[in-house]
């Protein structure tokens, strides 16, 4: 029998996460580590994008879970990767000192490729093969994201818009895409159009992170603010302005929810829309 | 119709990884830096293991050439996270500069990210979900291995013979364990007394690696000799000493192969230990 899957399940799946890495048995040290990011306060948004999208669709909640993990832990890993010295050399995370920070760089290095792997683990528990591969590819698309950033970012690159457009579809789209598209996925519908959404939600998002780098105080954003722009990231907002990136974004924003039908997975998207306004 | 699996493979399984990396259509720089490493020279031992215990169950030889590419795909990711200069820092490998000198250190960590991504994606086309997990299991083992080997090498931490033969059964022997027990996983057969014998293979083979850190030349095995040695790497070799651990790797050897049936997963594993000697 189906359990109905409740959206809001934050507490549930940060409970999950510690008790799946526990299972594990892995060395104090990397097991430490590997919480310690998971643990950093976060609004848990990937999940619970999956677990809306799982109601919507009638997916087994035990299932749905899983998968919902599996999503966090990767996004996490990748913010990990992310924070290196030999990549973004970020000190900080929501508040935090960073994973290599915390634990060292040897430690930090091996934390995130764990992570990696315990979500393509996480998400065999679907035994849905459609599933399971759309995630592996997720990560191989969130990677190359990832790689394209550190390429367009190094010094005397001009990116052009399409390139930076790209890279933020794979680094920051690809896991929404997948979340959006995990109901349909596990339905066998037809999942594009839910992929599409999740890719400019993504899109978006990484828009909207990028003007606060400019705008904001570390205290509204928990890391070093203004770091992309002293470091030459390759963003839109360096190349539109402030002012052009906010309204290319909100242009982005307004078709996004045309390609959700209505549900809890709208919804969903629809406050977090209203809460990155 | 099922088609024949052929030992002799390593060319085609080579092809078959090229051609799997040029399909992801990756940023340039990524592409090249997977293929670099990739295409170092090997003995491709996990794709041969793969291919001759698919061939003992009569696996599907499309099948089984995806898990063979997944298995040195994975074991290439894990040798470019080893070498970078937070880790075993290791300029060379297999006699070339090895990834983070060739790439970057940036490039590197997402090589190897990227690597395992795609190991776990070609490993979905099994279609086997006992596969799937096993494999994804394998990655989290590798990884805790390593961690292991890590925390073990500081200065000043004493590892017992118990916690580094440990290590060695997931940072070397997992992924053999996995190769070795790929056919009888497919066949739904019972793989455990396969994956003992890889996780002893592992063991013999790293206990036989150690050994060379000590008393080979940079010639013989194209990196940097009695490396281990200097950077107080918790061997096997540095507790027992070099006659000792000779003489331990022998009588591990000797056990393998009672663990396996007659046939060419068994002439593989005799071939390579008589190798090894």
């Amino acid at each position: 029998m189906k359990r109905k899957v409740k959206v809001k399940v934050t507490k549930e799946i940060e409970d999950e996460i510690e008790q799946a890495i526990k299972q594990l048995g892995l060395s104090p040290k990397l097991e430490g580590a590997v919480l310690y990011t998971l643990k950093l306060p976060g609004k848990r948004l990937r999940p619970r994008f999956v677990m809306a999208s799982a109601r919507d669709f009638n997916v087994d909640e035990d299932i749905a879970i899983k998968v919902a993990c599996a999503t966090e832990m990767m996004h996490a890993g990748s913010l990990i990767h992310d924070d290196l010295p030999a990549i973004d050399n970020d000190d900080y995370r929501r508040g935090q000192p960073s994973n290599h920070v915390a634990f060292g760089e040897d430690i930090a290095i091996m934390a995130g490729d764990l992570l990696f792997s315990v979500a393509d683990y996480m998400c065999t528990k679907s035994k849905s093969n459609d599933v399971i591969k759309a995630f592996t590819q997720t990560l191989i698309e969130l990677v190359d994201g990832e790689t394209r950033d550190i390429i367009m970012s190094k010094k005397g690159y001009k990116p052009s818009e399409a390139e930076i457009l790209q890279m933020y579809r794979g680094k920051t789209g690809a896991l929404f895409a997948f979340s959006f598209s995990f109901g349909p996925l596990m339905a066998g519908i037809d999942p594009s159009s839910y992929r599409e959404a999740g890719y400019e939600f993504g899109t978006y998002f990484q828009i909207r992170d990028d003007i606060l780098d400019v705008t904001a105080t570390f205290e509204q954003i928990g890391k070093t603010p203004k770091k992309d722009l002293k470091e030459n990231k390759a963003t839109i907002v360096k190349i539109m302005g402030v002012t052009q990136a906010q309204k290319f974004a909100e242009d982005i924003r307004d078709g996004i929810l045309s390609k959700v039908k209505k549900g809890f997975l709208y919804d969903e998207i629809e406050k977090m829309l209203l809460d990155k306004k």
